[in-house]
């Protein structure tokens, strides 16, 4: 494949924004601040943008059916909480539009399977693989090896232009691109938008309470929608030190990471004066994270609650979007039928 | 995968048997007489039948939207002509039922990738590619590789519990019953039936007029439904002999085989007759030939052309039966859905 995609894209000539979320895991406070906040921002400068709940593609790793369930509400509740306005943001689930997975059927006959064999995902697993003397497919389903055809898919389907996504997907990116252009190619239409990938500005890795990558599977994290108690539980446990600060080191340290990445510009100031000139210690700094995560979350954590509490409001949300979207992704789908000669 | 599908099915116990016709040509007597005719014998045993139009399969081999458009209409047309009764056999376009392809989508992710390693089609591209020494995936597209899991999908949608092929196609219904196993074990459910095939029974091999297998691609077919100059035109170029027959020689000849396909044993025994006691010779023989291909295919053949003439009409009958079945389709996709936690 190609890479023609260095230059920076111009604001201007890119309207639709699209941007799958895996319902793998409960969002904690590193994924706020790294990912659903700066989305919920970039959205703003697009006239449309969608945002979906990517449960197919989670299938690859949630098996079984009540967590998937359960991850899928937790995930919308927590990007609703967050400030994602269903009035200005398209929020669905991928499963609701089956137009989808019919495109997806359709690029099928214009990938040649070497760009498969390319993707990350599949040649990582299939290297570990023949490390470990096994069979190259081993362990691997047919899931994992057609995920990029699944994800370009989901791109096309509403012509979207630009996919904001870490180093790890631009390859998928231009895969969809890739497509989208062999099939406008082969079936000379312009039926296929080809997409843009921007990539996410670099945050400052978050640490957790042991001071490593804040990450689900160290099981360090901060939760992002908490109760008073559950926030006071975690941030108890936030490694300290014994050492005499000044400025300088306090700002290496765990908890003034965290601090500076909730608080206010203002509030972390005051705090590393504080904490350096003597007037608190660490459990006075760890109260005050408290009361800045309850200023930061604690509405919105009721939101979630309420959310959680009843689902069905959940529910009438996605549906809703879908229900509204749904024209565009069979347009689009309906201009890919007529290109191939199917209808 | 494991071969437990050798004892004979118990007519009693299936219910639903499906058939999927490729159109990838326009259909010619030998088609008639070794597929559709047999097959839509073979659909009266059954409470349910489904007959479908596979368009997206046809896509990996035409490449012309105008020719596939057409194509579809050719054998929409010539099955209803040939006898198909849309109020008896679900007769529809497999792009028409979208919940085929999501449920592909759903397959994926319990399917191993080694098993479409194993698949023949697949495994005899990808074996020529490695003796021409070129790259073991060269010119196979993803359509080609994973059309055994739209097929499965195709099967699997209407809980089709007989699926009837030739030699070349047991392989795709064992995957099929092999996936919809897996995936009933691993989500603890019995939301997919597990299909059998049933080997089409072998008939006698029709000759083209050349001598040779009839077939599109030796350009010696007879057309199934035609005007009678058609049919003069094309049986006058059945090869012949100037050998004395007696009726044991005169049975291995062409023409004598052709017009068996075709005539009543009584109408063929009066030619046999007739030809080696030498009251008539090849001109009559070849005249009789066309006055029996317009008794049996000449009212069909105004019924074709008439459909041609409308093609609204096809349109029709094929939109009323997926209208029909597609309650059906969305039961099984529902069932799938609720078994791996989506919705």
């Amino acid at each position: 494949m190609k890479s023609y995609y260095n230059r920076p894209i111009m604001a201007s000539a890119n309207t639709t924004v699209l941007t799958g979320i895996k319902p793998t895991g409960v969002p904690h406070i590193g994924n706020f601040l790294g990912a659903i906040s700066p989305a919920l921002r970039r959205a703003i400068d697009f006239e449309h943008a969608y945002f979906f709940i990517a449960d197919y593609h989670a299938l690859n790793s949630v098996d079984d059916p009540r967590s998937l369930r359960d991850l899928t509400y937790n995930v919308a509740a927590t990007w609703l909480a967050a400030g994602l306005d269903p009035t200005k943001i398209h929020f669905y689930r991928q499963s609701d539009i089956s137009e989808i997975f019919e495109l997806e059927t359709i690029l099928n006959t214009v990938t040649p399977k070497g760009w498969m064999n390319k993707m990350h995902a599949y040649k990582a697993q299939s290297d570990r693989n023949k490390e470990a003397n096994k069979s190259v497919d081993s362990n691997i389903n047919m899931g994992l090896y057609t995920y990029p055809l699944l994800m370009a898919s989901d791109i096309l389907i509403f012509q979207s232009d630009t996919v904001p996504v870490g180093n790890d997907q631009v390859q998928h990116v231009e895969i969809a691109r890739d497509i989208a252009q062999r099939f406008n190619k082969k079936y000379k239409t312009d039926a296929l938008v080809l997409p843009q990938y921007v990539l996410e500005e670099g945050i400052e890795e978050l640490p957790g309470i042991d001071g490593r990558k804040m990450s689900k599977s160290y099981g360090n994290t901060i939760p992002l929608f908490a109760t008073r108690a559950e926030w006071e539980q975690s941030v108890r446990k936030i490694v300290t030190d014994s050492l005499t600060h000044t400025p300088e080191t306090f700002r290496l340290t765990v908890l003034y990471k965290i601090f500076a990445a909730v608080a206010s510009p203002e509030s972390t100031e005051r705090l590393v004066a504080d904490f350096t000139e003597g007037t608190i210690g660490w459990k006075d700094a760890k109260d005050q994270l408290v009361e800045q995560l309850i200023e930061r979350f604690g509405s919105a954590s009721e939101t979630y609650a309420k959310l959680m509490a009843d689902k069905s409001q959940i529910d009438t949300i996605l549906d809703k979007s879908s229900n509204e979207i749904r024209t565009k992704a069979q347009a689009t789908l309906y201009a890919a039928k007529k290109a191939i000669g199917v209808r």
